[in-house]
């Protein structure tokens, strides 16, 4: 049960409102966003919620009996749209793209990037600084200072910037340098860091868990939303299966689904989700088909020469077409 | 090793090939389809392939190391084309719709449906008279009765015929009244139904097992080739993993790579894909940009009335829609 | 629901019964086995089953919801126990033992295997003579004639055989030759096969499928079961997941959780459900902990020369060491 | 490349060693842990290991290629046996169980739960304090206040402690309240986490990730260790696969092949493994049968009234009769 407040709801009419909760011994989890106040009522008495609905200081309420309430559609009718400056709209009705190197390397290798982007009309680029790897002995990223240096040379090109976050103490030193906050796979599940950008006023792209159900990425959205984070957009990066013939699965179903279950937007990684570069292009278009509101994808002037993961990096040739593709499904799709 | 041969090969020529194959301990699988004689040649040895590519009577002859051979790209550049009557073009550069209910029913069903399929341009109707079902009490199809009162009424309206063969022993009677032939994920590696396959003159649909790797696909394909019949068309209709959200999951990533490995068509299956009516429409849009050369889908007059798998069975004003968006969403790809 | 007859209900009685049934909408499919007569209902009404038990005619009636009725527990309490002439029984209580080559491959090696059962008190031989392969170009197995020698030899040492058939049509040649039916993993959902089997006086063994669920598996027992035949064992021989450090990853669970599930006997098959020679004994042991009836395995005198699946196949000293170790837990285990 | 260090090496052999490295174009890591010094070394080039072998300052030197080798057998020959105090020995040759409720609930509880751990000889109990849920509307567990009160009576008890650290941050003040620290499957590739726990010297539990690979969790296991702890514990806790018969599958094949491919002690949990109460006993005992050191699962005095996962949790007279078959099952082994 979701049950919105006014904004000057007065003391009193908090504490009648809590009794009454407290009568059907329900639990009330208060949530504060950027954008308005709720109190989360779980329990597992029926009841009528008209009982509730009346009583002063309420705005709205909802009965809504998944794990996840906030980021259901069984809440909020209306599609969430992320918004970064005056100029980027990230949600339904517009077309996103994020694209950039799996690592951020050099100055060099930004100026590239930033220039390629700008020629496309790209205005989000993508690169991590912080890498997650299996192992102990790889590449783990150049850090704060290559995010700053980043930061810098991107600001100047009126170009945002997406990066991942992968422990919560890093999160004040990023604050400054970042426009979204990328959550990787393997951390789909870290409560404490969803916790934690949950206080953040950023958005928050989450990835999919590598084997995580469409249910427990809503949850963790959830997460972030609970603790006052309206600003979320989820990802789907392709799952584990028993297929070997490419890296991941792309799960195609998942997008056409969360954009059912959920108000949020929905990106494809179609990089991750197939994870060889000449298929890449594909799995994009399909994605957009198959109602993706944005696509983020790998590019670096030189694949073979990338940091890590150039197998599934496209050139600035290849990006050059696949945004032009990319444009032409997502116009032919708005015309359905 | 493939080893095209000359259509007039001599005795004495056969002979020498055979005695350079066996010094080199190779085994010989001779291989006679609708279109030409091969010889397989499987063996451990390097050699030099042009000693035997300069015996006459050789018309042509490529190394595959492939479990596969005659169904990879590596061996036949140019891509299959199956061809059904003088209309009907299954393969790279036409569009094949396939169209129908789970099961045939009724002769007003078959009407209904022939008739709703004609008015979309759709050429071949799909539908079940054998099927396989997980539980011995469930409906398990018309038999060969519904399928010749099938064959009577589409052959008047001109529309072609794929129905699911289970077994060797059904194919003789079947064979005048199918147009295409079947071979469901449950038989997806069932070699003595594709080995039966092989020597009959007509196209086979083979679906790709429900937990099926790429390459036991190819490899049940060259099952059917190796035993004689070149008019295969391959089909992805979804996988089994972890996510219980809908009945499978479409991988959109083996229709991109199965047009690369080969030369054969590749048809998508949104229905069972993911299984959910309302999101049919969009898994098939996005097969046709990840490269699919047809889609074939579930369509009925009344889904809710269907004898079988009516959660994941369109009604005719959803198909109008569909056809229509797919004819678009393949005339964009094209341009690409 | 099932319906248990007396075995001299009368005509008049039966036709009482099926008026009942076909006042509720009820389907009732007759089922006739080796040890009694049942009706099998399905519908959804809910009515008081004892209107239909006390009916005269009828033995016995219980109420079962599931798509399997008469392989579950909730309708048979006693234990299964498949018998194989004077000397095996298979099912709680006792421990079996089948072993053997992949292939059967020679007279010498038959020779050798049955020496080496007798010695360690193995009653079961196994062994293909159809193999099913994913490529078309490998050994495809002896057939019909290296069965028949195969069971001469057999039947001289005294020792039983299972094998795999592979199509309705080779039963009827194999039936004087083979003591239990083997049905493998890519079969597991071959329901004309299932049906076929289900009118033989044979035990069979059905392997699950290779991403087949549990409820799978028991739903085609029950087409076995529900054509007449009761002799059947239930095979956990492991399935297909995300990891590749193995062949196959063995569903010990599985095994722990049919002979909850069901009243048939329970096999593991530690060789296919790891894939790794040397690990089969410890994936051995692990089954009998489970619960496992008993055990299949692979063993040929020189495994690296085996004609197939040498890689999970043990030697005859191996054999032996792990004959020796079951039988102490299996005595364990019954102390528990 | 391992190499191991003498303790007493000069810094002039260390320079002559790492420009020997550098001439290789070799990358040197330094690895300082409780009992040694080593330099790992990455790169691509093949030469002779005794050219640097036979420099002084060096005690062993061994070729790895693997992506983790430190917690490869390939390296250390002899198994790691973590101690704690006098007491406790987990590792080959010894059998540990480590058990108690899924989350600290209470005084009563905890009391109640020593108690029973006393009496039947188990020394180490297990319990959250931190709990990662899915849904941010469950219960978290007590935090560090529970911990404490855990401890004292734990202390009193003489029985050690293992629970979850979910963040670096809670490591410092978890530190004299635990004995091992015990990393969750979600997050298995937290390695932020990891990193941290490396530089601890307390034994660490880490647990496989829902779908991780063994080589992704020996990797886990090579961050810690590369950071300086060696004392890790590897635990297989059920993988995600596409039955939904139970929680997770218990995959029996990974403590098998664990065992063969690293020198650190592997723990079986079969509460999560299967996660249904009434077969964990089946599961633990197979476990043991497979290999596993250990085997750590819940118990709790009323399950069904559990904070938490409550039905796969014992009450204390099935843990009874389990820990009476678990030590005859490791007997058993140890005779093997």
């Amino acid at each position: 049960m979701i049950i919105q407040l006014d904004q000057d709801i007065t003391a009193a009419q908090q504490k009648a409102l809590a009794d009454k909760l407290a009568s059907f011994q329900f639990k009330a989890t208060p949530v504060s966003t950027q954008f308005a106040e709720y109190l989360i009522g779980t329990g597992k008495v029926e009841f009528d919620i008209r009982g509730i609905g009346n009583l002063e200081g309420i705005k709205d309420i909802h009965r809504v009996s998944d794990a996840y309430k906030l980021v259901s559609r069984k809440w909020k009718v209306q599609d969430t749209v992320c918004e970064i400056g005056e100029d980027i709209k990230i949600g339904t009705g517009h077309f996103a793209m994020m694209a950039g190197p799996c690592s951020i390397e050099s100055e060099e290798q930004i100026a590239a990037t930033l220039t390629h982007l700008k020629k496309n009309g790209v205005k989000i680029m993508r690169g991590g600084v912080y890498k997650p790897r299996s192992s102990p002995y790889s590449f783990r990223g150049l850090g704060i200072d290559g995010l700053k240096l980043w930061h810098s040379m991107a600001k100047e090109a009126g170009i945002a910037i997406i990066t991942e976050v992968m422990m919560t103490e890093q999160i004040e030193a990023m604050m400054d340098y970042v426009d979204i906050f990328q959550v990787g796979a393997r951390n789909s599940q870290n409560f404490n860091l969803l916790d934690a950008l949950g206080e953040v006023d950023k958005p928050v792209l989450l990835k999919r868990g590598i084997s995580g159900t469409l249910d427990e990425l809503l949850q963790s959205a959830e997460y972030i939303f609970s603790h006052g984070n309206e600003k979320i957009m989820l990802c789907e990066r392709g799952i584990r299966t028993f297929e070997t013939a490419y890296r991941n699965t792309m799960d195609i179903n998942a997008i056409a689904m969360l954009k059912e279950k959920t108000h949020l937007p929905v990106i494809a990684d179609p990089s991750h989700g197939i994870g060889v570069r000449q298929f890449v292009d594909k799995i994009a278009l399909a994605s957009i088909m198959a109602g993706a509101d944005g696509v983020i994808f790998e590019v670096h002037s030189t694949p073979e020469k990338a940091f890590s993961d150039g197998q599934q990096t496209l050139n600035f040739g290849e990006a050059d077409a696949l945004i032009s593709k990319m444009r032409k499904a997502f116009r032919l799709r708005q015309e359905f």
